[in-house]
């Protein structure tokens, strides 16, 4: 039989939804040893289509690489600059967008186009579910990470093909994201982006047929 | 201040991930009112690029359109099994791959591909971050879902293009995933493909460069 979860847990359940943040200002000083490889275990645990398990982590440990990975993003937010409307672009310019150079931890995230797990079921007609299992591969990540009071920030300023390069992966890997790991350097319950006036919370829109 | 997270929490967090499963097999009773709801107002806590929040539902009442997405859904699956492996092929068809015409409640999820929240923040070269956002959602739902008692199967084999025809929505909203929703029949901490010899789980692997 399954764990009766109770009411306190749910509370407390809702509370890490609530302060999972994407985390763009890292504290520098490196995570507790053994502490990325005990979130990546979890991930075993995330859904799959046809439970193809296809999510594939590269953990970015070489400094040189990270600052061509750091470099590589400032240069696409800057060319991003130029499609935000114009009375938004000092705004934009205003945020920070990643915290590639001081996060302890970086890991690219990947999706096996090809995965000879799951056999090819559930794929046929929506290929994309791969990618989309990959994503909440990343999600338990993120918020498993949080419950440690470790912060997580999605970076997707790059271009995909060019970062595949960089870190010369197998052909049929995607990459669907790069994440930066470590303690937040400041804590909110509200997002940062909201914070600063770019987007702010909007209830969930339901239609019924 | 962010609330600590304790140990204990976190071993029942785990414990939710570890008994979320992928439903297909649900009882017939109703959901308790104002279950759906709820689950969907948790899902404004989701990750999402440029908080663009594009994740957009539509809850399926009608019962004639729920039986036209069963038999849709069956179509594309009976045409899936051309593409399985000869000797798989006998397995794949003992498979009930979705419980749409069980589940008490059945949610289509979309993602808009041009929300005007966000403002284009972290879209100009992976504008499938929009997409990932909405996966996010769905796994937040599928989680809180999970800690309620209340299962959830991710429907997959389907044409997308045709079930935003037979829903209609609007033409910058792509299908992201077909939900059901409901208690489970059967509880189990093992993925039902592997209790039926599908696929198994895998370690997670990861890389260093």
């Amino acid at each position: 039989m399954p764990p009766a979860f109770s009411p306190t847990f749910r509370e407390e359940l809702h509370r890490l939804l609530a302060w999972r943040r994407d985390v763009r200002h890292f504290r520098r000083d490196p995570l507790p040893p053994g502490t990325i490889e005990r979130l990546l275990a979890l991930v075993e645990l995330a859904p799959s289509v046809g439970n193809a398990q296809p999510w594939r982590f590269v953990r970015i440990a070489e400094p040189a690489l990270r600052e061509r990975l750091a470099a590589h993003v400032d240069a696409a937010s800057e060319t991003a600059a130029t499609a935000i409307e114009g009375g938004r672009v000092g705004a934009y310019r205003a945020l920070k967008l990643h915290g590639l150079r001081e996060a302890p931890e970086a890991l690219a995230v990947f999706s096996d186009e090809a995965p000879a797990a799951g056999h090819g079921l559930g794929i046929a007609t929506m290929h994309e579910a791969l990618r989309y299992s990959t994503v909440m591969a990343i999600h338990t990540l993120w918020l498993a990470a949080r419950a440690e009071g470790i912060g997580v920030g999605w970076v997707s300023i790059l271009d995909p093909l060019a970062v595949c390069r960089m870190l010369a992966v197998p052909e049929h890997w995607t990459l669907v994201g790069l994440l930066c790991l470590g303690h937040p350097e400041v804590e909110s319950e509200v997002p940062e982006l909201e914070r600063r006036g770019w987007q702010s919370r909007e209830p969930v829109r339901v239609e019924t047929r």
